[in-house]
């Protein structure tokens, strides 16, 4: 029998960050920190494998300061890490530098997987 | 060099269900049907291990409809498979009697994730 409950909102849904699992409304917004604990961006969605179920990329948001455009890049994701003191992600090994020259995702644009995981080395 | 650049909205970033990758922004709030095609509910959530990468669970929000409660339920993701026809999930075999009695998601109740895969079989 189905009974009246009070329903939990989305945000509810999403605050569950400290077991193994995390929920993907909590990752989709998450701040994104180089390897000295800057604030570097943040995730803005998840590109997952339809079949596999597994997370392959991040689409990462990135810049945006000084009146600048901003891009987004897609990152494989294994090189995300989550932090649980820092409530987001962390990547060891992604430099301005490097990114510049990253293959920037485009959502009428370039989708070739193989150059973004060429890319990063992955 | 940054230069400015038209950004994708968050609604194009997910527009893109047709390859291999589906954006998890997409799969949230994508509709949820039964075998025979007919609309059952939608995709609230995901539930992802943060270390393997990979989606463990749907939270799926079923229900509220004759003006009584709506409940979410985690199902493990390999019941659910992606029709690109339907543009959205299809569970063959949940029915609503099976459903009555599986394991509730709710924010601050069990995190029984064992509980869950016994109770679909998995």
């Amino acid at each position: 029998m189905i009974t009246p409950t009070n329903q939990p909102t989305t945000a509810d849904l999403t605050e569950d960050t400290q077991g193994s699992l995390i929920a993907a409304g909590k990752v989709n917004g998450a701040s994104v920190y180089g390897a000295d604990a800057e604030r570097i961006g943040h995730i803005e969605d998840l590109m997952i494998d339809k079949r596999a179920g597994t997370v392959e990329y991040g689409v990462l948001h990135f810049g945006g300061f000084l009146g600048l455009g901003s891009k987004h890049y897609a990152v494989p994701w294994r090189m995300l890490r989550y932090d649980n003191e820092l409530e987001g992600f962390v990547v060891e090994n992604i430099t301005k530098a490097r990114l510049d020259n990253a293959p920037v995702y485009e959502p009428a644009g370039v989708r070739d997987w193989n150059m973004v995981d060429n890319y990063w080395g992955m």
